[in-house]
């Protein structure tokens, strides 16, 4: 628990709507397109080194879970995946965190990605970017919960 | 084994420079930056889902200690992954791959950002991509797979 971390927030957590032994999925607060969440550990764990091989397991594993959930939820065949660790690589939260966008065709304009993006949506003097209301944010983390099996 | 995939070619395979039971580790034919690699399974698989709860430990594991092998070869604190499923999701090749990118401090202009050039890089129209020789290629894998414990 780190009181600083926006993902050790308690209100964060308990708006996950999804989780297992030592994680959670959350959406995430100023999603690039629709669907996109967050797989992070409960506890505040910066690096991917800091998880044991039983940890590693469960987080890919339950990853995948939710992968599977939100293209189905999103009516989506794809989806990208990207974890970034370290501040050279992007790392904007310093918890551990895998991005999980589901994709569908014509999303994006041609030349737009999601990439610039993210780095864009996480920049705090960008007054652009798109962030949900707490109201629409509990909302959609609520809707996510109820379907999740 | 599929005679048309780039990954499945025995002599891509053969220049692994790491590996473990069902997973390789080989590097980009075109990098985005120095160390650019890719963990790919050994057998033609298009999809994440298409692995056992075992085999998605092993790959994230053997990614993880690949992620740690190409930082300290490549001096690299920092390191980004990418999974790119469906071609929605840009995936250019459809055997299952994870791009393991290490950073540094400055490796990328401002504006620029990986994501943008592996699109480039990976559009067979685009002869701006940065593609090394077979003998480059053959070189850095043989370097790699002597350093790899």
């Amino acid at each position: 628990m780190n009181n600083s971390c926006p993902f050790c927030n308690i209100d964060n957590q308990s708006l996950a709507f999804a989780s297992v032994s030592e994680f959670i999925a959350i959406y995430n607060i100023s999603p690039i397109l629709p669907g996109h969440s967050l797989v992070i550990p409960k506890k505040h764990i910066t690096s991917l080194f800091e998880l044991s091989e039983d940890e590693i397991s469960d987080f890919f594993s339950f990853a995948r879970r939710v992968t599977s959930f939100l293209c189905e939820v999103y009516e989506s065949d794809a989806y990208d995946w990207t974890l970034q660790e370290g501040t050279e690589a992007g790392q904007s939260v310093e918890h551990l965190h895998l991005h999980i966008i589901p994709r569908k065709p014509g999303d994006m304009k041609e030349g737009e990605d999601w990439y610039a993006q993210l780095q864009q949506s996480i920049d705090p003097q960008n007054k652009e970017r798109n962030k949900l209301s707490e109201n629409e944010y509990r909302e959609i983390s609520l809707r996510l919960s109820g379907l999740w099996k």
